[in-house]
């Protein structure tokens, strides 16, 4: 159901940046203020949130009646039929509500194509206004906190569970398998997405997604997962070997534990985000592996598995309590294995901590 | 792998309406293209098609080593580090091809807020390409045709050996665990879309995506699902009985019966595609439910579970060889029951034919 008190705070930020109205496209912010959980598609809908603190939502008839049990009995509705079109409608429900000529911005679940389309028929240009709904969603009140952290247990629990179950013969699929049961099994209500097994040189792609190689003797095994409690994500990795490693393979993985550490420890108030992903690096890069480290070290967390706070180089993002992010940087050399530690932290108190607890130590199946 | 004689049709129609490049983020587009599929996030990527027929893809770091295996070792990529940030650097390689003040379409795979950045560092508008690609993917080839027959077949067999297992307790979520148990079991690779099962009143919402509710005597139950085979979707509907049906649900289920079969026999090559919604809009009207019948007629298919050509209203598509669409007109009585039966359509030989053989006779579960 609509948080009427998050779209009153949004309507003030509105206010203070001069800004006339929002129109949010499905996307984590509706996940946030609503609910509901939806991605952009060829049915434009949307929720139009204006500086007044007023807000009416565009739906397509075949969602209304659903749309009906996330919004108070007193909402407008624009609502639109297949077989009429949106583009006019919209256009002149926009109109009637004073905003043609005015500032509008618009959030990251909008198409470029239905924005362009619009456009023909309505006299206005749009800005971009991500930040709005980031802004609000990336301070987590201690409800949110709780639920962040229900959702990290869950998944070291699940960890914990599935590393016992791994052995030879096994596909990267069966581990995925055994993974996404345990989550179910431990309490997760949803997958933050779909559980990432990367094994031998798979594991050098960090957003590897097939799951047919067979785990052989002397593998790395990345396991990257999270599962959703109360609408709130948890995502963590960690990178096994199955067989004695080599001596590179320790070596590396020695480097990325200490660079995760790193990371993990200079969270402050008050820093800027980037330092995070700068004491990290410095680790990697320290060690000769800089330039297998090519993505940034984290992400920000909460209804969407990602969101703001980035911990990357230009971030200059200042750490506040109750801001929730991964660190995760990691080594990747084509053709041979990558591997990464990943916990998800929250700053708490002045200080960041992580909300995962698995074992971290280094885990060699036997 | 990047099929080349596709990027080669595409550029010719770039050249056929002047237009100098289309930029293209994920979508079916790319599936259709290269097999890849991802969608659009926080990571801007694209493939880049100018009408000259060359062609260049926009990779952020992270995905690099992925991409490779899809385009072909000759690609010329542009790609960007998480922390460099890539709005400049689109820009340059946009205007190093020189596309600047140049006609740029984009497809339905660009988030807005993209697209309003790279136009803060880049003199040039956009305007909407969807149709450029709608067009090569609307006609299937023989070989498309018998990929499309084969996930229709998938999925006429799993709904046969789904409702012998229907049985008193259970909820929509255990009869969907069993389709899609079976869709996997007859040879579906993936599901289009993770299945529909609305009861009773949950029938009353067409895209209802709950699993709750556990099955009563006397319920409506909708079953809507398909599977992926070689990258092409299936997509069906049966509404089925639990129970002795009332009278008006006999009544609903022969207009939704006969509707169907309205819009499914009146295809055929030079048609507009509004006439399929008009088909089976008509008997809906005539017999009394026209206001339960809110959405669409029908849906194009194909590497994506909807695309053109749309059996709605105002389409004056001309129905050609090769064009595949759902025709699943329904009837949504709100905190009643709805109803609809779906079977994809595709035209061959001057005329429509349904894919899908399963049965479609009243079905009563008891």
């Amino acid at each position: 159901m609509l948080q009427l008190e998050r779209i009153k705070r949004l309507s003030e930020k509105l206010v203070e940046e001069n800004v006339d109205a929002i129109i949010l496209g499905p996307s984590g912010d509706w996940k946030y203020l609503c609910g509901l959980e939806m991605h952009p598609d060829e049915r434009f809908k949307a929720i139009v949130v204006l500086k007044d603190g007023s807000y009416f939502v565009i739906s397509p008839m075949i969602y209304f009646v659903e749309f009906e049990n996330y919004f108070p009995k007193e909402t407008e509705y624009v609502i639109w039929e297949d077989n009429e079109g949106w583009h006019k409608k919209i256009s002149k429900a926009l109109k009637d509500k004073g905003l043609e000529n005015k500032k509008i911005a618009i959030n990251d679940g909008c198409r470029a194509i239905d924005v362009i389309d619009i456009m023909n028929f309505y006299d206005n240009s749009f800005i971009n206004g991500e930040h709005f709904m980031t802004n609000l969603r990336i301070i987590k009140d201690a409800e949110e906190l709780s639920y962040m952290k229900k959702a990290a247990s869950i998944a070291d629990e699940a960890f914990e569970e599935t590393i016992k179950h791994i052995h030879s013969g096994m596909t990267e699929e069966n581990i995925k398998d055994i993974l996404v049961e345990q989550l179910f099994e431990k309490g997760g209500e949803k997958l933050s997405f779909t559980p990432i097994i990367a094994s031998g040189p798979n594991s050098a792609m960090p957003h590897y997604s097939s799951y047919g190689r067979t785990i052989e003797d002397n593998d790395v095994i990345i396991m990257d997962f999270g599962c959703e409690y109360k609408g709130y994500c948890s995502d963590m990795s960690r990178t096994v070997f199955f067989g004695e490693p080599t001596n590179k393979m320790i070596e590396v993985w020695e480097i990325c534990n200490a660079s995760n550490l790193a990371g993990e420890e200079i969270g402050k108030v008050g820093i800027e985000m980037q330092e995070v992903d700068r004491a990290a690096r410095k680790v990697i890069e320290d060690a000769g592996y800089g330039k297998y480290f090519n993505n940034r070290t984290g992400h920000g967390i909460g209804v969407s598995v990602h969101e703001e706070p980035q911990a990357k180089e230009g971030n200059i993002t200042k750490l506040q309590n109750g801001m929730c992010y991964s660190v995760e940087p990691g080594i990747y050399i084509p053709g041979e294995f990558g591997m990464r530690t990943e916990n998800i932290m929250a700053c708490i108190d002045g200080k960041s901590e992580p909300l995962n607890r698995a074992r971290r130590d280094m885990i060699i199946i036997k």
